[in-house]
C-alpha cells in the first residue's frame, strides 16, 4: 500500500542540497484540515504569509507564491517581463544556470551565456563589460543564478548589481535564489533585484510545491509592455488577488500552512542568526574536506556556499557509486554531480533546519562512506569539524586562547 | 503564532464544491517526511502513482502530474497542442468554461465560444454543427467542460465524442474533469478525448497543489508540430523521466505521497461504487431542494452533477448573506454563486471523502441556515434526503415494497 | 500492516459516550516529538497543565495526573484515602456505580451500595438518612458518579454534598466525572467534593490513557493515616514532584501534549459555553427521540446527562442488532446497553469536540438506522431537532416569537 | 499557547536511555482518529498486537498491556502474585532495583536486598546461595532488573535461572526488561522468567503510557492464591477480555496504533538485526569514552549495557554542569546521573529507533561538550566510533585485513 519503502532504524539524513529536511512542527502544520481558499480562515492566512513571507526577502515590495516548482517561477519571471525575442545575459555557473538559459530559449527568447568554468561565481567585470558594450540596450534582463545548487559557490550578487549601474544599463536584473533564500543573506531591495525567484524546499524548509517571485516597481512596469503569452504565471491578476489575501486560482493551502509555519520558525531564529549558522556549517564542512585531503570544487573562497560544498572526487573514483555506499550503508542521502559533474563531484547540503550534531553525523557518514567505498582519503575530517565547532561555540576568551595556540 | 483561527468545536463542514474534505489518512500520508526526489524510494512513489493514476482516468494512455493547480493542467493542455492563433472551440457552460476561454485568449488562441445559458451541458448537436461547417478543420481543438463547478451541470462527453465523430473533424478534444474525476464516471480512452484535465483537490481528495493532464497518442503527435511556446508544461522530457518514475524539476513529494493513499483509498472502494455512492448523495439533495420548494440551477435532469447541486435563491433574497448565516452560526463553508450568478445561487458541494451522515448533516445545516437567514422555504428536505438514503440502503425485497407504496 | 481496516469514504461517527472524537489540532499536538522527561521544555509543559487543569475542575486543590485509564483513577482515590476494611457508601445508579463498588471489594472496602432502578441518580434523601443513622461514622466516604455513562442520568452533586452535610457527617465525598467532566458544569471547590474523579477520553477530547484526582486538602489529611498499600498511585510523591512540573516516574508525555491543546481550546471556547452546547446538543437530541415515539431511558428530568442520551428500544426488538444496522450501513458507532441493559437500550454520545452539524449527521443516522433494523418509530426525530437547534441559534427577537406561536 | 518552546533549527539529540526518539510513522500512527474501543476494528487491533507483542519477549505466554506507566508493570508483577508480608529477593544493581524494592515495601511484603556496587550486575552465586540457604522456601520472588537504565550494567538472566534451578527453588522469577526489550536479546520462555515487566518508551520506540507483564503459567497459577489487594493491575480480568481483542477498561487506543508501528518495525529489521545494531552502537561507545579517557561505570565487560552507557565524569567535575553545556550548546539531552551517581556519571542512551549517524552526532555532541565545559579529556573519541562503524561495515574480507594490521 502506501508505505514506500521498507522501515530503516532511525532518521534518514537528507543531505542534498534541497529538498531539505522539514521541520516536524511544519510537517505538522501541512497536515491540518484544508479550508475553503474563498473563506475567511483563509483571508487571515493569505495575508499573513503574504505580508511575512517580504521580510524573509528583505523587500517591501509583492511576493508572488506560485503553487509550482522553482522551475515555474524561472518562467514566471521570463514571461511575465519580456517579449518573444528579447535578448537576456546569463552567466554560465553550472547546470542550473544553463536549464535557466535553456527554458528562456524555449520560450523564445535570445540568452546569450557568458562562459564560466563551473568553479567560480558569474564575474561581475565580464556582465560589465557585455552590457556596456551593448549601446543600443538590445539586452533586456541579466539573469543570475545566486546560489549554483549544482556547484556550491555563489555569485556575488550586490557587485553585479554595481556592474550593471556602472554601465548604465537599464536591463532587468532577475536573481535565482531557490538554493540560497532562508540560508545565505540575501537583500531584494538593496541589491535593486527585480525579480528574485525562489522555491520552498530548501531554505524555506518545506517540502517542494510553492515558488516565488519578488517583484519590483521597475519588474511590474516592464509587465505592462511584456508580450510573451501568460495566463497562470501572470503577476497582475495575483497581485489584485493578493490585496485581501487570496488568490484568483485555488492556491495550495496546505503548503501555504507550512509556509507560515517556517515564517515562524525563520523569524524566531532570526535571520541573521540563520546565516551565520549556515556560515558556520558551511566552514566546518570545508575543514573536513580540506582535512580528508579532497578538493573543493568553488575555486574562490569569497565565492564559497553557506548552503552546500560539492567535494572532488579523486581521479579514477566514482562518485555516484561512492554516494550508493553511503545510501546503502548509513541511510544518507548525498547530491550527484550533475551533467559535465557527473560522477565527479558529491554535494553535500548543509542548508535548512540543520544543526551541529546533524552535521556531525553527516561529515562522518562522508567519512565513513570514503573509507568504505575505498576512496583515498586522509583520516580526521570530523575531528577537524569538532574541533571547528566547538571552538565556534566557545566563550569569546576562550576562543581567543585556543586562537593563539 | 500559525494557529490561524481561533477554535470552534467539532469539525468544519466544507461542503464547497472542492476543495473538499481530506481524509485523515491522507494528511498524514502528506505529513511523512520529504526524500531525495532522485533517489531509490522516490522511484518507487513515482512509477507506483503514474501505474495507477492510469486507472482513476480510465487510460492506458500517460498521465502528467504537475506540481500546480487546475489552472495550469488547462494552460498544459494548449501549450503542448496548439499554435499562436490557432482556433480552438468552446461552449459556455459557466464560469469555468469562461475563464478557461480567457485563458486561451491570453495564450494567443482563438477560441470561438458556443453560447449558452448556464443552466444546460454543452449542446453536442450545436458543437456538430459548428464543426461540419469547419470545412477547412481551421478549429484544432474541441474544449469541454465535463462538470461545471460553478453551475452544477455536467456535460455529456460520450456524446460530444459522437458529435465529432459524426463530423469527421479531426480536432483535438480536450475535457477538464477538474471537478468530476474520481466522483462521475469518466472515461478517458472509451471516449477518444485527447487531454484529460484534473486536479489535486477535488475528488482525489488532496489538498490543492497537483494537476493532471492525462495525454493520447494524437495528442502526444500534435505537441510535436505545436509552436506556443512552453517549458515548465512540456509534456515531453516529464514523459521522458517518468518512465523510470521520475521528475526532470522537483516534483511535489509530499503531495504525490498522498495522491498515493488517495488512489489506495479510490481503488479500495472502488470506482463504480465511488460513483454510486455520489449519485446517491446528489439525488439525496435534490429531493431536499425540491421539499425545499427551492430551484435546482441545472435544468436538464440527464445532464445533473453527481458532485454539487447549485441552487437558486428566491427573488429578493442573497445568496451570500445566507452563506454567512450558515458559516456563523454552523461552521459550514457552501460554495459562492459566481460572476453572473454572484448572489443568485449558492453551491453544496457533495463530493470527494463524504458519506451519508456527513451529507445529512450538510443538508440539516442548509435548513437550519434558510430558516435562520429569513429564506422562504418548505420544511421537511432534510426529511426528504433521510427517507431517500434509508430506501437506498435498504434490500432489494424492502425496496420494492417501499416502491410500490 | 499497521492499517486496521479497510477503507470508507467519510470519517466515521464515534458516537459511543467516550472515548470521543479528538480535535485535529490535539491529534497533532499528540504526534509531535517526545522529550526528555526531566528537561526544561517539559518543566514548562507539566506547570502549564498542572496549573490549567484547575480551571476545568473549578477547584484551586491539586490534580493528580496519572499514566492511566479512568478505572485507575477510581482506585487511586480508595487506596490514597482508605484503609483494610473501610466502609464506603455507594450509590447504585448504573453499569459504571456498579464496577466501582466492585472495585471497591476487590481492594478490600466494604461498600454498602443504595439501591437503584438504574433510571434515576443518586437519591439526597436517602444517603442523607443513611449517613444521619451512621452515629459511630463507620462510613469513610461517600463515592458517587456524577454522569452515568451506561445510562445517561445525573446525580446531584450539590445537593448530595448538602445531604452529607445536613448529617453532620465526616465521611469524605468522592465523585466520578469521568464522562461529565469537560461536558457538563462541575464545581469541585464549590461542591466541597474531596476526590474528584476524571478521564481523558470524554469532554477533554483525548485520547484514552491518561486520568485524574483532584484532592482536597481533607482527602490529603486522610491520605496520612489510610493504610491501603499503595505505590503507582501515591499521590504524596507525585505532588512534591509537580512542584516543579514534573513527575516521580514516567509521564504520559505525548498525551500531556495533547492535554494542553485540549485545555487551550476548553478555555478558549469558554466553560460556560462548552456547557450550554452540550445542553443544547442533548435538549435537541432528547426532542428527536420523543418525537420518534422512543423512551428515554433516564426518568427524571432534573437529571438528563447532557453527555448521552440512552434510548430504549421497543419490546422485541435488539439494540445491538439495531446497533449493527447502524455501523454498516452508516459507519456510526452507538453505545450499546450494559450488563442488565444489555440489548435494551442503545446509548447516543453527544459530548467532547462536537457541532450542531455533526448531532444532525447522527440524528440522521439514528432515524435511518431504525427504519433500515425494521424497529417501530415516527418519522420525524431529525426535523424535530433540526426546529430546536435553529430556534436556539435564532435572534432573541425571533425565538420570543416562535415561543409565543 | 501549545507550543512549549521556542524554536530550535534541526532536531533535538533525544539521547536520555529512554524515552527515546520515536520513529516518524508511529507518530503518525498515534495520530490516527481514536476509535470504538468495543467495536469489530478495535477487535482487529487488539487481536494483532496481543498476537505479535510475544514474539518480541520471545514467548508463547500471553503479554497483559497496560494503560501505564512502566512503575505500574512493577507493581502488577507483584500485585498479582504475591500476599502480604511474602519475602522477594531483589539485587542492589542501581536505582531503578532500589526503587522496585521500595515499591514492593510500599505494598507491605518483605523484599531482601543482595547489596551491590552499582557497577556490576546482579551475582547468580550470590543469588544461588541466598536461595539454597531458603530452606523453607519463605523467599516467593526473585526479582532483578535486566539492564539498570541507572548504570548501563545488565545482569545475566540465564545464569540467575540456573542459579535458582540449582539451589531447586520454587521462588517465582520476575524481571523489569523496562530498558532492554527490543534492544537487548531477551528470552522469556528460554530463560524461564515467570513475569517480565517492560514499558513502551525504550526499545519499542513509542512515546511512555504503555507498559507490559508477560505471564508464564506457574505466574498465573501464583494469582489464583495471591491475597495482594488489586484490581486495575488483575491479569484474570483482562487476560479473559483479551481472548477477543478488547480490554475489560478503556485501553490507549492510540498509542496501541503506535505499538502496532512499532512491532512492525521491530519484526521487519528482525530482532536478531535490532540487538545486532544496539551491540554495535554501545561498542562505537564505548570505544569513544575509553579514547576520551573517561571511565566506563559498567565494571563487568560481560555486562555491558547495548542500550546505554554511564560514564564517569573525573574528580572535580560536575556531569550535570556539563550536561547543561551540551543541551544549551548542541539541543541534546543527555541522562543525568540518578541518586548516589548525582553529578557523577552522565549517560548516553543508544537504544531505539537510532542509526550510525545519529549515533556520531551524539558522540560528537559529547565530544565537544566535553572540550566547551573544560572536562580533561583526550580528542578523538568520535574518531575511534567512525573507525570502528566504517569496519562494522566493511565487507568481511576487508576487515580481516584491518584486523590483522
Amino acid at each position: 500500500m502506501s508505505q514506500s519503502a521498507r522501515f530503516r532504524a532511525g532518521r534518514h539524513f537528507l543531505q542534498i542540497p534541497g529538498p531539505t529536511n522539514v521541520p516536524d512542527h511544519v510537517l505538522r502544520a501541512i497536515d491540518r484540515p484544508t479550508i475553503d481558499h474563498r473563506g475567511p480562515d483563509f483571508g487571515r492566512l493569505g495575508r499573513d504569509v503574504l505580508e511575512r513571507i517580504r521580510l524573509v526577502f528583505k523587500t517591501r515590495s509583492p511576493v508572488v507564491i506560485y503553487p509550482a516548482s522553482g522551475t515555474g517561477a524561472w518562467e514566471a519571471a521570463l514571461v511575465n517581463t519580456l517579449s518573444p525575442g528579447d535578448r537576456v545575459l546569463m552567466a554560465e555557473t553550472g547546470h542550473f544556470a544553463a536549464l535557466w538559459k535553456r527554458l528562456a530559449e524555449r520560450l523564445g527568447l535570445v540568452p546569450e551565456f557568458l562562459p564560466g568554468d563551473w568553479r567560480h561565481g558569474a564575474d561581475p567585470d565580464a556582465l560589465h563589460a557585455r552590457l556596456a558594450d551593448d549601446r543600443t540596450h538590445a539586452i533586456k534582463a541579466v539573469c543570475i543564478v545566486h546560489n549554483e545548487t549544482s556547484t556550491g559557490v555563489t555569485s556575488r550578487i550586490a557587485e553585479i548589481r554595481h556592474a550593471i549601474d556602472r554601465a548604465s544599463h537599464p536591463a532587468l536584473f532577475m536573481v535565482d535564489t531557490i538554493s540560497s533564500l532562508g540560508s545565505i543573506d540575501y537583500r531584494h531591495d538593496e541589491w535593486g533585484v527585480d525579480v528574485t525567484i525562489a522555491g520552498s524546499q530548501k531554505g524555506l524548509m518545506l517540502p517542494p510545491g510553492l515558488s516565488f517571485n519578488a517583484v519590483s516597481d521597475k519588474a511590474r512596469s516592464a509587465s505592462a509592455n511584456a508580450r510573451l503569452p501568460r495566463s497562470y504565471w501572470a503577476w497582475d491578476e495575483i497581485l489584485e488577488s493578493n490585496k485581501t489575501g487570496y488568490w484568483p486560482y485555488t492556491p495550495a493551502t496546505n503548503l501555504l500552512y507550512g509556509l507560515q509555519a517556517a515564517i515562524d520558525q525563520l523569524l524566531d531564529e532570526g535571520l541573521a542568526n540563520v546565516f551565520a549558522r549556515h556560515d558556520r556549517h558551511a566552514d566546518a564542512t570545508r575543514r573536513a574536506v580540506r582535512a580528508w585531503g579532497l578538493e573543493i570544487l568553488c575555486a574562490n573562497p569569497a565565492e564559497y556556499s553557506s548552503a552546500l560544498t560539492a567535494v572532488m572526487m579523486p581521479a579514477g573514483h566514482d562518485a555516484d557509486a561512492f554516494r550508493r555506499v553511503v545510501l546503502d550503508a548509513f541511510d544518507m542521502s548525498l547530491g550527484a554531480g550533475l551533467s559535465k559533474l557527473s560522477g565527479r563531484v558529491f554535494r553535500i547540503g548543509h542548508l535548512g533546519d540543520f544543526n551541529d550534531l546533524t552535521l556531525m553525523g553527516t561529515l562522518a557518514g562522508v567519512e565513513m562512506g570514503l573509507e568504505l567505498a575505498g576512496v583515498p582519503h586522509r583520516k580526521g575530517g570530523t575531528q577537524a569539524a569538532i574541533d571547528s565547532l566547538a571552538r565556534a561555540h566557545a566563550p569569546a576568551a576562550v576562543r581567543e586562547v585556543a586562537a593563539a595556540k
